[in-house]
């Protein structure tokens, strides 16, 4: 059996990049620059009615059975953090991304690329947690793979899940069913994920005692559906944090937003070192906060949800959608009482985070 | 909020890990060390109902629909390959594992993760072949995600997919069904794929024409199964090769295997190369061939469809499962005459052949 050529020889490569355009790290940031690539390259050539829905997962039915279907890699750095580590953010990223469709989280699949040199006895604590985190979000993982790679040639582990969850027929959540007049909640404080990480690098001059709020957010998602908020939209405020969620979801719905940001939560601690090095604590990436759009109507009851929790007790509805016409933008009126637009990050703050 | 403490401080790791043991090449190298790793480590910790049936992919019910799911990391080097690339590789071998379930293949997730300095017209040829290699397997991609890390932290690009497919109710394929009488088939001749990869790295000093056989395999699974072939166990002979697949299925089945070295096709060249190497083809990874178990009464029907291909052509009836109690033993009839014991591979022949 022989070919001809590989089929990549026939391809014309008509996108406009150079011979020497490169992958920056600002293309796996969360901001205008991974966008970009995803709209200009991945879209261009896989587009489908699924993926340009653009959700956090994927919505599709199969028989009368609706189901979301979602994956993340993991290239945190470092691996053990302040409040988790890679494993326990593996399995509640993946299960937050299905929790943002409204779905119910249930199976797992796990991919391990480990660097030849690893410790053993790291990857029975990382195992260990993965073990802890699925208990405590009521998944199993039922398939895997592990690969290993020669000494630099990665980077200790990145893991990789992927999601499937099933969502009530009677659910419909996504940034479509966003509407003029909606409440914006956030279900607690910010940027302390993003904060433990950049505290836990050796490189850094400083210390914190804040730890990640890297968390399930299955549970409180259910309770939301079960209390039966009219929820129009899910995220979770990861890579880019609040701001670029906000404007994601503002372009997706075509809607303007508005926020006030003393309505928003950062803790003391995680604002003066934000401040230090210069950051916006609404950019800084977290692990168990996310935004809910709520009918007008819902928005007292959801906030009442969202505070019942530990964790959520700094929740707060920090804005509206508004009836303007202009779409994709977010205004941010700040606590001295000016309005300014609140763009999508541009670059990377903060690599690895996730 | 704070926490005490890290979930993982309150692990004993109790595996017999020594503080200093670390992981090596041949964990990953679909062999013994491997396997004793994923015995040891992760079915310790991960242990279900449904990852305990060691497939190539997970099965399992919701509502009256039977599901398979599977996911693969590709640490392939090099990227491009004589006969393919690691886009294309990364659809067909997902696609294959979920054949090996007797699953119609629907839809994957992609996710990557690039080295900076990665060039952007190489990921516009990997993305194309990805389009390429979803259209030829009749998947769509339905969501995905892009992680970067730092130049030296990675090694040009790793992929995971994970997939999902349907299976007919009717359809019971795994090593768990294989049976004493049965016969084995091989759909092709073996060795290529490695051989492929192998001339292609470039410190090695030799060059040949042969090419990958990667390909897709759910439409010559969907032709054995719509002719009503009585299909026991179904294993795709990528890493480790035809001798650690066999070893798998007798060690899951349960059941002693003997094959007949004279009926297994190997090209002269990719002989030759393994024969300057030290190495034995039926070890070496492919990645579009696979073997099936069927029923005594329907095996000349299956080698007929198998051959039907131009890509079967060599397709052979190679053994049978035997009576005899001996079980997790593949024994060899040699080319001449004498009978060995074919083991699972005991570390890594080839890196990172996928």
């Amino acid at each position: 059996m022989t070919k001809e050529k590989n089929t990549f020889d026939n391809f014309s490569c008509p996108l406009p990049f150079s011979e020497t355009d490169t992958i920056t790290i600002a293309h796996g940031g969360g901001g205008k620059v991974m966008n970009k690539l995803i709209e200009n390259m991945f879209m261009h050539y896989l587009s489908n009615d699924i993926i340009n829905e653009k959700h956090d997962g994927a919505i599709f039915n199969i028989g009368d059975q609706k189901f979301a279907f979602t994956t993340d890699s993991y290239v945190i750095n470092p691996v053990f953090f302040p409040g988790g580590n890679i494993g326990e953010l593996a399995v509640y990223g993946t299960v937050n991304d299905l929790s943002m469709c409204g779905a119910k989280p249930l199976y797992l699949s796990l991919g391990l690329i480990i660097e030849e040199g690893f410790h053993l006895k790291d990857l029975e604590k990382i195992i260990q947690s993965i073990k802890f985190a699925c208990e405590k979000s009521g998944v199993q993982v039922i398939t895997g793979d592990t690969k290993v790679v020669e000494k630099n040639k990665g980077d200790g582990i990145f893991i990789n899940t992927a999601g499937i969850g099933i969502i009530r027929d009677d659910i419909n959540i996504s940034p479509s069913y966003v509407k003029p007049g909606d409440k914006i909640l956030v279900s607690g404080d910010l940027g302390r994920h993003g904060i433990a990480i950049m505290s836990a690098r050796e490189n850094l001059e400083f210390e914190s005692n804040i730890i990640s709020d890297c968390a399930p957010l299955n549970g409180i998602v259910q309770k939301l559906i079960d209390a039966n908020i009219e929820i129009h939209c899910l995220r979770d405020l990861t890579r880019g944090g609040l701001a670029s969620a906000l404007n994601e979801i503002s372009t997706q719905a075509g809607v303007e937003i508005e926020i006030e940001e003393n309505s928003i939560k950062v803790d003391e601690q995680v604002r003066g070192i934000c401040e230090i090095l210069g950051f916006d604590p609404l950019y800084v990436a977290n692990e168990g906060r996310f935004t809910a759009f709520v009918k007008q109507k819902d928005s007292e009851k959801a906030l009442g949800i969202l505070k019942s929790k530990e964790s959520g007790k700094d929740a707060a509805i920090i804005g509206t959608v508004s009836n303007k016409s202009k779409t994709g933008i977010v205004t941010l009126k700040s606590i001295f009482g000016a309005n300014r637009i609140l763009d999508m990050l541009s670059g990377e703050q903060l690599p690895r985070i996730c």
